[in-house]
């Protein structure tokens, strides 16, 4: 398999994790970058990279630069770096891949599909990479390098992908803000939610073979008034009891 | 361990698997009750047992009754019961233990906090039980049922009992809506749910080791206007752009 040099721009917890998965695969990281100096040294400790905290001082001689940095930096970033014909990517579910066109003939987007955190390693091989490129040739390149670290690569344009960003807030992001709700009412009755784990992780589990719209359960879907009556009376939070009356409203839609 | 005579009087999803790990667990299932003919039917045949359609047939010389009707059909049931000191108990989260008194001098809740349905068999053993009962002897005795088919009991109160349905519906009825949101979002985007099923896996995963709370990743925790801005304009159902907005907001005041 093609061995890349690659610069990771960027020390956040995708960079960390990609940065890793890569450096497992065998390609080399020739250098990291990151504005902050403490997560620029933490994360070439763990990849044995050179690191530099200044742009202008980015290495070009390498293959593909990966930009892994905030999405609002992104764009401002690929300002700064003239890298005429090499390979630039950046990894965000909600940036078009056009806004880092300035920096290079060849660009694209590798976005892994998963939450990361620096410290829980990812099982990336069946992390699901969506890829983009401006060109043929970069594609190929970029489906060599996702197929290293992945089995479960897309070819996915900016349209589609900021759809599957959008589905990811509400199946993931969102659903764990309901999690902490859940801690919170359990917590505020002096009760684990512990107690609730095995009803969630089932949850998760039902839809990996069934769609979510057949699986519904709960007095919304039921159409039980009674029960949700009775369970805004009880809930003291105007937060909560206004996203409960919603949700169950949006549920009863479905019917 | 102390075998029991129950009449099972329900034949829904919880009563069959209920029924099933009880039989398991070698009590004897002396009578099924369903008003529908077909399901008291189906139920009887998988366990083995005789049934009516009629709650004035019910057998009188069970240990233990079980109504596991619908919610709000249990206090109906109970007030056609008259079993004197046999125990009765209801499997509800969200009715008051004291709505079935009119039928024993012992009675009680026997809540099993998971997510069932009749063809996918339940792993009971892990199980939470949440028990209540009117006096000391009723509650030693559905700790020894209890105990006979899972090793995580619980003993809760009516009111603790409806914190916890409540907490279930936020982190299980409106998480799975939530999925059934993304699968949509997707197929309009001619996308698969299964790109999104690592992440709502790892998701779910996440939160058995750390508080949800300190899990909380995408856009609104991150205080990503712009992300936020670019989503609302690209999500074209109404009732998806209230909710998008109004559990983002839910969440950016956590912060």
């Amino acid at each position: 398999m093609q061995k890349y040099n690659i610069v990771l721009i960027g020390a956040g917890n995708v960079a960390t994790q990609l940065g890793l998965a890569l450096k497992k695969s065998n390609h080399r990281i020739l250098q990291v970058y990151s504005k902050h100096n403490p997560s620029a040294i933490e994360l070439a400790k763990k990849l044995k990279s050179p690191f530099t905290t200044s742009l202008d001082e980015i290495n070009p001689t390498a293959d593909i630069y990966i930009l892994s940095v905030k999405d609002d930096a992104i764009a401002n970033v690929a300002d700064h770096l003239r890298l005429k014909d090499k390979i630039v990517i950046h990894t965000s579910g909600s940036v078009d891949m056009e806004s880092i066109k300035a920096c290079s003939k060849n660009y694209g987007v590798f976005y892994p599909l998963q939450t990361f955190s620096k410290t829980k390693k990812a099982e990336f091989k069946k992390v699901p990479i969506c890829l983009e490129a401006n060109n043929k040739n970069t594609l190929k390149i970029l489906e060599t390098l996702a197929k290293s670290i992945s089995n479960n690569i897309h070819k996915i344009n900016s349209q589609q992908r900021i759809n599957i960003h959008i589905a990811a807030v509400f199946a993931c992001n969102f659903t764990n803000h309901f999690y902490a709700i859940a801690d919170d009412i359990l917590k505020s009755n002096k009760l684990s939610l512990d107690l609730i784990k095995p009803l969630i992780a089932e949850t998760a589990e039902k839809i990996k073979d069934n769609a979510p719209l057949k699986m519904q359960t709960g007095p919304a879907i039921r159409g039980d008034k009674k029960t949700m009556e009775k369970h805004l009376k009880m809930i003291t939070d105007k937060k909560y009891k206004q996203l409960y009356k919603l949700v169950s409203e949006s549920i009863e839609g479905n019917n």
